[in-house]
């Protein structure tokens, strides 16, 4: 419940803004809840109906939560990709508009429905069934993975990446962060017990190390990916990276620093963990071959996921261990189950094999890639040089530094009223004053491609007229 | 490879044996894979073919490996549910005979597929798939599982179990090792970082909390449950329980221990964690309502699986957190994406309010009821007073103690050579001295009924018959 402190200076309808963005964020209020009504909140607390309003107004306003004809307030999907951290403090004065839900969300993480291969992948999921309904018995997942779909991995991963593998040193896991939990338990023993990663990099993988309770290290970045000379002065067991396409910023780590990178972590006898999360999705260069496949020396922990190329719906993901740390592995879990359902990894398994992912791959990046071209172009004609753009040619998200004065939150807080939900970079920054405080991270897989030019106009007139 | 050292005392054939016991059993060499010819394998380590011979039978003997004709010798699925240790050492100078792949497999953890209801499923997975297809946009499943899951576990346990939560309470995870994990981490940083749990116990929990470093105290198990004697003197954060059933003696924890566990709870600010694994499947009496039925103070974190009740293939488990935990777990864990498919969650949801699932458990009920009973006769029409046996009544497994100079060693291997496959219960012991040395633990699931009377013979015969 909510507790109202007068005793502070805090204004009331602050109190109820936060307590409801804790529990929003947090997860104790979930997509979907509907919160009090005004005015029934309004009497339990003995406010004035105002101060409620007023409250409900800024969480509108900034997302949170939409109003709906019949129903109140109901709560909205705050995507996972980004982990937001609650809004240090609100504004104070501010004069909040009525809104309506985000007509448009530019949420990162979240995909395209319309292209998803149903058709494929039910028949998929169906013989998969079949196959569990004629076995003897009904067993256990196999502790690493199914080993037909290891098998796939390995054989795709090889042909579309370069990545050399044996199907043994696949392990099937239920997304990135599960990868992430089994290398930070593999190495919660060592005695340097230290993560370094890019800053800014992924913040839902810099949270299970900081859980952990990883000494952590954060290594700038620039336009050919992770800084050199700060990785040399570094004495860390593991260093994450994502070579292909670096998460945010979109900077491709070059072949001479991938080349510095594994002569580095071989002479410090330090571990790599190769990010590729949305390698396939390059749209006017070739696909860039892995670091895993350069390296001879075993020194790359390869992590990959379906989240971007088939839907973060279905927890699937995998790490491919160098051959030297399968012993490390099963050390730490020789005696733990599978955590990811047989249906799912026999039915992906078909859906490789058939061709059917391949496919659908190609069709998302050509889909991808005309989004995002569309994306660009409208905002190069509304905003000419007012927009710094980053991270074009690959991926499904941009950065944009918006030149000017207007802050990250002014600039979330005015498109929100005009319907249309954006998102700040911050919390990808290990440091939050690091980020820029006009830098804006979007993802674009659901807006209608058709939409753009139409969007990114109300925005201009959202942020700067009157 | 394989390293033959010739400088040991141990004969050359148990260094071949223990490197593929060791394999097999960390999962380096998973189910379905082929060893080495024996020629191949001889060749390379400049044996002869004889001593490769020799080991690879007491493989087979053992139900490590089985031999294909045409095809050599294949791994055989070790089942997850109990985690087997490797064979300490081999008895010498023993006689192998040629055995096949095991005919009849007392694995526990195993399930009778022929009882499924694939169509029921199949209809809810496939309106499952079109709810995903007729959404918006393709997303991460909710952070702590899909609300529509959350609330009929809430509905169905308050219904079926007593216990009393809010959906809001229940988080929706992989299995009971996974909810344990998250349990651990929980609870990693708290200074006293001990966990308790009855002894025999579940080596798969106990394994999660020894590689997360808690001091560990194991509390013995007589007829009625846990001994109090030994729970008033424990300092811990946890206490992990099996009231319903105890795994593996079958105790049912009475009323009595079960007000005073509760009540020692809150008198010394200790969590007790309820397993309440194959609660549903309690044969002559009704189920037993859940110790967190009884607890009026949020002292009891409910945890459940559906591997028992449905399929361990589909990976879906839950924990019921008292509300005075839900900050404690949404501090750690607020920038954790789901584990969980959405797909397996929205099929469970309506399997559930269609009342297929309590129509399934009725239906599992009378099956194994029926298997237990005619196991039981079969047990005492051919043994007599020779074996004694633990935990009938419910569940899905018994313990036998079976009298007389066979070790479960010996018990096992001559079972073996009859085609019969048993497990020893020394894995379940913290301190496996103290496994009675003639104690094993066999599930019966998957054995037809009407089979038990032969098969038991056949065990007698492959016993005691020179």
């Amino acid at each position: 419940m909510i507790y109202i402190d007068r005793t502070i200076s805090k204004p009331i309808y602050e109190q109820i803004y936060s307590y409801y963005t804790d529990e929003i964020l947090s997860g104790a209020l979930p997509s979907g809840s509907r919160l009090p009504a005004t005015r029934k909140l309004a009497e339990e607390l003995s406010l004035g109906r105002n101060t409620v309003d007023k409250a409900y107004q800024q969480l509108v306003a900034e997302g949170y939560i939409h109003s709906k004809p019949g129903s109140g307030f109901i709560v909205n999907s705050i995507p996972s990709g980004i982990c937001s951290e609650p809004a240090t403090a609100l504004p104070q004065h501010k004069t909040i508009l009525k809104t309506n839900a985000p007509e448009y969300d530019f949420a990162y993480g979240n995909m395209d429905n319309s292209i998803f291969p149903y058709n494929q992948w039910r028949k998929c999921i169906n013989n998969a069934l079949s196959t569990m309904e004629l076995a003897d018995t009904i067993r256990y997942p196999e502790r690493t993975g199914e080993p037909i779909l290891r098998k796939e991995i390995s054989k795709y991963l090889y042909h579309s990446r370069g990545v050399r593998c044996h199907p043994e040193q696949v392990i099937i896991t239920c997304g990135q962060q599960h990868s992430m939990e089994i290398i930070a338990n593999m190495f919660d023993e060592s005695p340097r017990k230290t993560f370094a990663m890019e800053d800014p990099g992924y913040d839902g993988i810099r949270e299970v190390f900081l859980n952990h309770k990883f000494r952590m290290e954060y290594i700038p970045v620039n336009d050919d990916g992770i800084c050199m000379n700060n990785v040399y002065s570094l004495e860390t067991d593991l260093l994450y990276v994502t070579p292909s396409h670096q998460f945010p910023t979109g900077a491709v780590l070059s072949i001479g620093k991938r080349k510095e990178l594994l002569n580095w972590a071989e002479s410090t006898n330090t571990f790599l963990i190769e990010d590729d999360y949305d390698s396939e999705l390059r749209y006017y260069t070739n696909p860039i071959p892995a670091m895993q496949s350069l390296d001879k020396n075993g020194r790359t922990i390869y992590t990959g996921t379906f989240s971007k190329s088939l839907s973060p719906s279905m927890r699937l993901a995998y790490i491919i261990f160098p051959e030297t740390l399968l012993n490390k592995y099963y050390k730490y879990y020789h005696r733990y189950n599978s955590q990811v359902s047989t249906l799912h990894q026999l039915a992906l398994a078909e859906f490789m094999s058939a061709g059917y992912y391949e496919r659908h791959i190609n069709r998302l990046r050509t889909l991808y890639k005309k989004k995002q071209a569309a994306l660009l172009a409208a905002l190069i004609d509304v905003f000419g040089d007012d927009i710094e753009v980053y991270g074009e040619g690959a991926g499904i998200h941009l950065l944009l530094n918006v030149k000017g004065t207007l802050s990250q939150e002014t600039l979330i807080e005015k498109a929100a009223i005009a319907g249309i939900r954006l998102y700040s970079s911050r919390p990808l920054y290990a440091v939050p004053s690091r980020c820029p405080d006009n830098q804006l991270l979007i993802g674009f897989p659901t807006i209608p491609q058709n939409n753009f030019k139409k969007i990114i106009l109300l925005l201009k007139q959202a942020w700067y007229s009157e």
